[in-house]
């Protein structure tokens, strides 16, 4: 039996659009066996509902084109997946059942895959690094596609990073997340965010997280994205006028990520609890840390 | 006297715009001493011709503007300045005049400002702070400025690196360079920059230098300035062709750098040598290292 466990991820944090992604600790779990025949699909945990449990679960469609690449046909398949991380709301999930099912189909077939031809096909499968990457190496990942190749650059996420994740009830589609972007932007908009992204990078890089605040600003994707719904309006408007500047949609969104560091800004975050609470629909709080390992 | 040297400066790094600089091996000298009256100006070196010797030199200009800052009123002046730093070609020669000016006026002061206030009022004096902070601190710099407020972070530039720096008789003004730029450009030119650039700027702090090659690549300066002069059009393209992709545009242009490591590329060096010296113009080269000490 194998088991994996995958990391959910934040993905473009703020400026990073499309080439940023950090791993968290919020994990879901696959335990997979060859059986005689068939195939088993159980879940448990959270969406469990939404989660197919036949031939479209992409645990399952993510392990059959890796069984595919490697030339390997097992006579049936027992997947049991623990899902923790919720799904269609911007932390990752599908790129860590995606991750997930290649690692383990990877092992079963007696791993003829290196870590970079696991990542390759993840990535093909997603269609983009930015959550796949980090949620199998772990830590921050800067990553680009091109031409089928992804190019990247992984280092350690601090220690001292707090990530807290405003989840609410409601999805948002990637699709509709991706249909709201614009065909051109200002000039100075895309300089502003090439110079805010490079910044991000070398603050988390080498640690010097007071340059981070003011290089969170997002101004390619949030601005559009944020309009899709009210309570996410409402939080970043009045999060701004409260001086918490620290936050970024992760991913497509919807979900909120407020980044704190140390015990610095306790007033700040008992604030931002509220101001999450006090919206019309209902919202989860976690406070998670960035994740070095990756999958395991 | 104050004797101080400045380090010329390349800007953007492909698709770095207006955020990334990394100093370079090849110094400005400028020594200044208070006299009794007047102001005497002397200039040594490249470009001498056409540097004025009067109040509107640039070097005197920082000065005054630092004087004011700092309430010192010298009764007269008398600089030397020693120019090695080819000007109006895009290797940072005015930052390095406004810097130099900027700390050796400070110095005559009696050292009333720190390094960061230098380095606020350089930055006022040049407009931006992609020059200005590599040339005082040395190094790669990933800087930004808003409101007045330059926010960097600065790293060591890695000794492998070798810069090899065509450039041009012909100069190309600053102004010609900017006026080229659109006001709009492609949602995904402006996120294929945010992905090279953060990728850019963590392979060049990680060390990961196979990464560099593929980050190079930009879409919101260089297509529209190369346009700009012939040579330098083809130069680029006659390049491509050869598989020397690791060229960028150093700053507004119109000199061009060539980035290698190690003793990787000669053959492809020697390719660049006489693609350069087959243009109609006038081009000369010269091979720098990274500097990491900047102003002193």
């Amino acid at each position: 039996m194998v088991r994996v466990t995958v990391p959910a991820t934040t993905a473009n944090i703020g400026p990073g659009f499309d080439c940023l992604g950090i791993a968290l600790s919020l994990y879901n779990a696959i335990e997979v066996e060859e059986t005689d025949q068939g195939l088993i699909i159980e879940v448990e945990g959270r969406d469990r509902e939404k989660i197919e449990t036949n031939e479209n679960n992409l645990i399952y469609q993510s392990m059959l084109k890796t069984f595919e690449r490697v030339d390997y046909r097992p006579k049936g398949l027992k997947i049991k997946q623990y899902n923790n991380i919720p799904m269609a709301r911007g932390l990752g999930s599908s790129a860590a059942c995606i991750v997930g099912g290649v690692v383990a189909a990877n092992k079963l077939a007696g791993n003829p895959l290196k870590k970079d031809e696991v990542l390759q096909i993840a990535v093909e499968i997603e269609g983009h690094p930015d959550n796949v990457t980090p949620a199998l190496l772990g830590g921050v990942v800067v990553s680009h596609h091109e031409k089928g190749k992804t190019n990247y650059v992984r280092f350690p996420v601090k220690e001292v990073l707090n990530f807290i994740v405003a989840i609410p009830e409601t999805e948002l589609s990637t699709k509709a997340s991706r249909g709201v972007l614009p065909q051109t932007v200002p000039f100075k908009d895309a300089v502003a965010n090439v110079g805010k992204s490079s910044l991000l990078v070398a603050a988390l890089m080498s640690g010097e997280l007071d340059k981070i605040s003011s290089a969170l600003e997002d101004r390619l994707h949030q601005p559009y994205r944020i309009s899709l719904m009210d309570s996410l309006n409402n939080i970043f408007i009045e999060a701004g006028k409260k001086g918490i500047n620290q936050l970024f949609l992760s991913g497509a969104g919807p979900s909120i990520v407020y980044l704190t560091w140390d015990q610095g800004e306790k007033e700040k975050e008992e604030q931002f609890y509220q101001l999450v609470a006090s919206m019309p629909e209902e919202w989860n709080i976690k406070v998670l840390k960035g994740d070095n390992i990756g999958t395991k």
